[in-house]
């Protein structure tokens, strides 16, 4: 796997966009295709909170990527035609710097003491590696939720530096109830009394935490629609007799599915990651780089841009795709907007590939 | 408080619907107006899942009732008129036999010995009390929330004893989303290490485990919408500076409105109670009393009902509401079904009081 990684360690200081800063940090990321000669045919993915950087599967790392279907040779973003690549967030723990790595300044991991994520610093990460790419214009800007977030802060702190702008299933800032959600996720991690400030061990993990946090993430990410037609009210087992002892054990069959997915989750991602990333999405706001939303966006110079909502989605509801084409469009721009029927919200850019690879395949046609 | 609660004992051996019994199990209630000559005026409410029986203010209790505005001389449920008796569910913890109760069998608290609760068995407690009560008919029959399941096991149970049936914000059976966030809430009080396979002490109960539960609660009964006129992005601090050594905490003022709920509802209500009221939840599904839906709600004989959904509502959308509707009707069934716009979701029938008022005090006329 480690062989389709590649790590760009930024040089100097970085300064980090909330304050403080980070000496030298890592950019992980992954690529895919050639880059022509006139260094115009790059794609760069930013990736929602959870992934890698591992889009897809290459000659040097064969396992599937996240965006198997997505991205590849004469797939959707065609990596015959484009030189993609997708980076791991600054402050995730797949390779690029983030609350799990050592601080080189005191040889300790940084754990709590990494200073506030925003996006925008995942978005400079993201800058950074093209630079060093030399990489001064991009094709497309892809980012499906917070990878979307990602890509408008890229958009407004580096205006004009890409010709499209390829949103799904994300918002010019977190409403309150994607922060309550998220804010309860974190408190689920915090309250575990494994964490222990942050300071938890390979042995003791907060792994209740985690896996009540994937439970309630599994359950904003897709629809009660999609549950109603896969699990109805199937029963696992038609007893509810106390099972091993436990009065209040898995009966749904919805239940055992958030079980085995929260058990796949676990011990992947880094507890502390998860907090500061977490955190960074319900930050993030296109207001803070304009005085409003709409004059944000306005002052995004993406020639064309296409946003893909879904009308299941929870975190974001289909208003706030509307509201992105609204203020992406106008003054010669070209921008489409796309309402999805899914019913898999929130995740269905993962899941629901039938709807979105003819889309994704016409952007970039 | 204690003075306008009463409590009733079931004589001798309660048998309890999913197999077990309790031994002379008490049914705490109130009541309010005068029972007339003809015991003809009766109308009898089960609550949601947390409430007591106190519903309403009175002499005896001045202090203000969970329906305060609905329930009273001159309001909607018109105690001038009407006989009104609300009582506390069979398994809870303001009065009524649950799990935090002492087995008389043992002596020692119930706990997680406390037999499967079924809300069949939160109706038939309501139907003992008639009996002891000397009531054989009853005008109408009223439950929001998990109180209209419970009152639609009462009606499948006891057909025909209740004229009407006034419904809201609740289904003929939990869909698998409200199974999961339940099932989720369940799993934050067992993992509190404090829980203890229910044998919690007063010293040491599992209050962080009830604190994540409600807040889940608190998410899933209000709306998106409501949180984003109320609070949208407000901030409690401008600050991310961590605050007593807290960097992840409160920062929004939606996390701060969670705060102050959770805190207010922890320590009022008996983890093993809640666990057991909120799987009796899951557990209920009209099909149980006749096959289908359908077929079981066609064997309800109330001659009139009113159910009122809001579109808002995660626990019971506004399908639910209309498949309650529709399986009601016919037969000369004189049914209304009402869709309110209130932004207050699955809570709105103990808010939203100008949309309700009005609709209840139709239904009493």
């Amino acid at each position: 796997m480690a062989k389709a990684r590649r790590h760009f360690t930024v040089p100097g200081e970085f300064p980090m966009y909330r304050g403080g800063s980070l000496l030298q940090p890592t950019i992980a990321y992954e690529t895919w295709g050639e880059l022509d000669d006139a260094r115009s045919n790059a794609v760069l993915i930013f990736t929602g909170m959870s992934p890698s950087a591992h889009a897809a599967s290459s000659v040097l790392d064969p396992t599937p990527g996240w965006w198997e279907e997505i991205v590849g040779p004469g797939l959707p973003i065609d990596t015959r035609r484009y030189f993609v690549i997708c980076v791991n967030s600054l402050g995730s723990c797949f390779g690029s710097t983030g609350p799990a790595s050592i601080d080189p300044r005191t040889g300790q991991i940084y754990r709590l003491t990494f200073p506030v994520l925003s996006l925008e610093d995942v978005a400079r990460g993201g800058y950074e590696l093209l630079r060093h790419l030399g990489i001064e214009r991009l094709r497309a800007l892809v980012g499906p939720s917070m990878g979307g977030m990602t890509s408008l802060a890229f958009e407004l702190m580096f205006p004009g530096l890409s010709e499209g702008l390829l949103l799904m299933s994300t918002g010019s800032r977190a409403l309150p109830f994607s922060i309550a959600l998220r804010s309860l996720q974190r408190e689920m991690i915090r309250r575990d009394p494994n964490f222990n400030d942050g300071n938890y061990t390979r042995g003791s993990m907060p792994l209740t935490g985690m896996r009540l946090a994937r439970k309630l993430g599994m359950i904003t990410y897709r629809s009660a629609e999609e549950w109603r037609v896969r699990f109805g009210r199937e029963r696992v087992s038609a007893s509810l007799e106390p099972m091993n002892g436990d009065s209040f054990g898995i009966v749904f069959e919805v239940e055992s599915y958030l079980e085995h997915h929260a058990n796949k989750f676990t011990g992947q991602f880094d507890p502390n990651c998860y907090l500061y990333l977490s955190r960074a999405s319900d930050l993030f706001d296109v207001a803070d780089h304009g005085g409003t939303v709409m004059a944000g966006l306005k002052r995004i110079e993406a020639r064309r841009s296409m946003i893909i909502g879904v009308k299941t989605d929870f975190l974001f509801p289909i208003d706030q795709q509307r509201e992105l084409a609204e203020g992406l469009s106008g003054r010669g721009r070209e921008v489409e907007f796309v309402e999805l029927s899914s019913l898999q919200g929130h995740d269905s850019f993962l899941v629901d590939m039938d709807s979105y690879r003819p889309l994704i395949a016409k952007f970039f046609e």
